[in-house]
This record gives C-alpha cells, sequence and structure tokens, in this order.
C-alpha cells in the first residue's frame, strides 16, 4: 500500500453547509455575535460533515482512542451576525495529511445576498484521546477521506 | 461504625466568598448578564470552595473516579449583573448526605449596599466516573466535610 | 376592556417542541453536557416559540422596547445528555400574566424510549428595555398569548 | 497637530499580565479546554489591560458611544490547558493605528516551566456603536495609548 500523503484540495470534496440560528445566548452586549462563539459555528459544521460522511467521532474516541483537536486558527471577521439572523456556515477539506486536517470556512447571512460575514483557515490534528499526543488517523478513517 | 446521617447546616462551614469579574462573554443583547451564567459562577464558588478545604476534584476523578455532578437548582434572579461589575458569590452547604451535598448561594454586587442579584439552592450528587450512577462519597472525603 | 388577569394553563396553548444537537461545545471533562448549558436549550425552544407565534424578539426590543428576562428557575437534572445526542425540549405555557409567563419545560433524549433527562419550570418578566423595570407586556403581545 | 500614524509595538507599552483559573465550564469531553474559549481569555486579559490603564469600556460606550470590535484572530494551539489549571495570559499592543490595535498576545501554564500554551495575534477595531461601523478612535483615548 502506498504511503499516505498531503493531497491537493479540489479532489477531495465538495463545500458542506450548515445553517446556525443565532439565539440570546450567542450575543453580547455589544447586540451583535461575541467572536469567540464564531469558532462554535465552525466546530459545528466540521462535526456535521463528518456525521455526513458517515463518520462518528463519539465511536472513534470509545473504540479508538482517537480524537481531533484544532492546532490552529485563522479568522477575519468582516461583518457581524445578530440575534435571529440564520447563518450558513460551511466547511470545505483544503488539505489532508496523515495525521492532520486543514478546512476553509466561511459564514454568510442565509439571506438573498448572503453577505458573507467571517472567513476561517481551521487546522486540526489527530489526537491520541489517552495520552493528548498527535497520531496518525486510523487507516480506514484517512481512506474515507482520501 | 455511625451511619452517616443527614445534618443541620450550621454545624457543617462558614459561609465561602468567591469574587467574579463580568467581561464581554458573559453579556447578552439585553446588556445584561445571560441567565444561565451565572450558574457558571455559582460552581466556581463551590469547586473554589473545595478548593480551600484542599480537595482537588481532579484527583478526586483521576484516583478515586469520582466527580459531583448538579441533580438540581432553584434559582431566583432579582436584580442585573453588567459589564465590568464585580459580583460576590456566596457558597454555604446547608445538607450533607452520604451522597450528595445542597448549598445556598447567593450572588451580590460588590460595590457598598451589596445589592443581592441572585439567590441560589444547587445540590450536587457524588457520582461513579465511569458509570456516571450515583454513589456514596468515599470514605475520607465525606469525614472531610463533616 | 376587561382587565388582563392569570389564566389557567391548558387553555393556552399545545406544548412546543424544539430539537437540539449536542457538540463538542456543550461537553464538559465529565463526558457529558455541562448543567448550565441546559438553560440555553430552554432558551432556544422558547425563542422558537414566540417565532412559531410569529412573534420576533428583535421588533418587539427595536419598536416597543420591550424585552423578557428569567426571574426563576426550577430544575432537576435526571440523566446526563451525550456528545452527538439529539434532544427534544418541550416548551408549554402554564401561566399568563400580565407581566410575566411562566413555562414547564421538558428535555427527552430524541431516542425509542426518549428518556427524560430535565424537568423544570421557568418564569419570565416583561422588562422595559431601557430601565430594565418590569412592565406589563404590550397589549397587542398579551391578547396574542391569550 | 500632528496625524495620528501607525507606531512600533516597543513604545507602546509593556506586556501586561493576567490569570485565568479554569473550571468546569471550561472543558469539554477531550477532558481540555474547548478551543474557541481561550479567545474568551485573551479578551479577559486585553480587558482587564484596558482597566489597568483607567480606561472603563462601560463609560466609553455610553459617554462616547464607542466599543471595539475583533476583526482577526489568529492563533496557534500548542498544549492543551485542563481542569484546575492556572494560566497566565499575556497582552501586548504591537501596533496601533488611528481606527485599530494588534495585540500579541499568549498564554502559559502557571508553572515553575511556564509551558507555553497558545499563541495568538488579535486585531480589534474602533467601532461607532450604533452603527456598527468603523471609526477612528476619539482623540483623548487616541494620546492615551500613544
Amino acid at each position: 500500500m502506498k504511503e499516505p500523503r498531503s493531497t491537493p484540495a479540489a479532489d477531495l470534496r465538495a463545500v458542506f453547509e450548515w445553517p446556525v440560528r443565532i439565539y440570546y445566548e450567542d450575543t453580547d452586549l455589544g447586540g451583535v455575535v461575541y467572536y469567540a462563539n464564531y469558532l462554535r459555528y465552525l466546530e459545528r459544521a466540521r462535526s456535521e460533515w463528518l456525521r455526513a460522511m458517515g463518520i462518528s467521532q463519539t465511536r472513534l474516541l470509545s473504540e479508538q482512542r482517537v480524537l481531533f483537536a484544532v492546532t490552529s486558527v485563522s479568522i477575519r471577521y468582516l461583518s457581524p451576525a445578530r440575534f435571529e439572523d440564520v447563518l450558513i456556515v460551511t466547511s470545505e477539506l483544503i488539505r489532508l495529511k496523515p495525521a492532520s486536517m486543514t478546512f476553509s470556512q466561511r459564514i454568510r447571512r442565509d439571506t438573498a445576498d448572503g453577505e458573507l460575514l467571517c472567513q476561517a483557515e481551521v487546522r486540526a490534528a489527530c489526537l491520541d484521546a489517552d495520552s493528548m499526543r498527535p497520531r496518525g488517523m486510523p487507516k480506514g478513517l484517512f481512506r474515507e477521506f482520501n
């Protein structure tokens, strides 16, 4: 079997979309969404992308003692989301390595003009759940992504 | 050895106080603290009370596979906390049973008049961390509280 | 016009249901949902109930300077929710007064047996958004509920 | 008066430090701090830095209708923080412009070796609180930083 190696984005898969409704809990006294909360929405979209591919993080953790941890985020906030908005959060796997994935993610307002609110790049590494140290993805999982 | 049994509050220990500063993250678009967040402050005060008694929840979990989970909260919100306020959160153990503790907790604004913001009663049960089922507290721990 | 007055529950309306998916952000190191977060889900269900009735909290705030603030919560935690669970959060208006509403709310796991996880009673008061003091609901709004 | 202009970091001021204790609320089922929560700690340190300089964000908002909103974050997660850890969060103003500030921030574990957990660069822009659009800082405030 060929060694797994880094692969260019476009081969991997389409852009995944996930809607998020904004509630009281999401806002701050500025009347808009608190800046850290957008990272929650980015993660929801990545989790739902995994689920859409039939991958259960609960099973990965309990059966293979593997989890993914974010190792870097670069995010630009372009325009604020407000209470009662619906957002569309996208997730696109742009780089796959044996022990990490990099995603390009966007958050738009779910309106006719689809105003772009945030733009982010997020890298997640595969960790051994017991040692919390990096490890290669289980082979079956890596093949699934590839 | 006598059976452990429920014990009246006053014998147990004094009212513990813990200060909490309010940041952007704590507020919502109403300009005041989001109602669920007060439960965080109540927990911080209970955690610091344990720490003040020399009890490490991390060690309880890793060495004895024991954790405490809240089984009920009754809270009244009397006046809102605002951005940049300092709050004083109190915690008083009012009932100790072999497998649970009940706390009376208050949150005041740290000002001359000490306006009362919240009043709560919180019950926490001792759980086995693996099964997440109720169990009696480890004997050493129970004696410590008693 | 007759004075508005407290009204028994059953007349008011049916039980409203709202699904909530559990993500990483919701859990704590006990491996289950952090106790304060259930109050977020309760609020999401109440917000969606308002939306389902055609009431926009954003408009209430901007046009009438009115918002609802929770004045008391009584909640029992019966069984923990876990990562990747779907929960069904219910909301039922059980008491309507000119300046407040009381809800009975439940959270169940969305499985065949629908295990009951939380049971809560939540009271919310109508506030003037500028003074943050209690006031009667706008008449149109009160009639809508009645 | 000379036009305000971008200024190199070292002139501005020393590295500010702020301690943060990790509670249950901060962790996730991986047993470590949830990745979005570090952004809260970064903000607490920036808020405390302002307070240490005698600047009240509450007064900026109420008297001058001005607030700061984060426009970009770039953060690397090097090692996880755990329950009961104390972290030292640093904040250093590295770039000051008429309408924005850029901070270099670090999070270390408060232990003898002071392990570096996160490294971040955060840019915050001055906004008009009513329009939520960028504006120059009030002159007095800008001079204070300079």
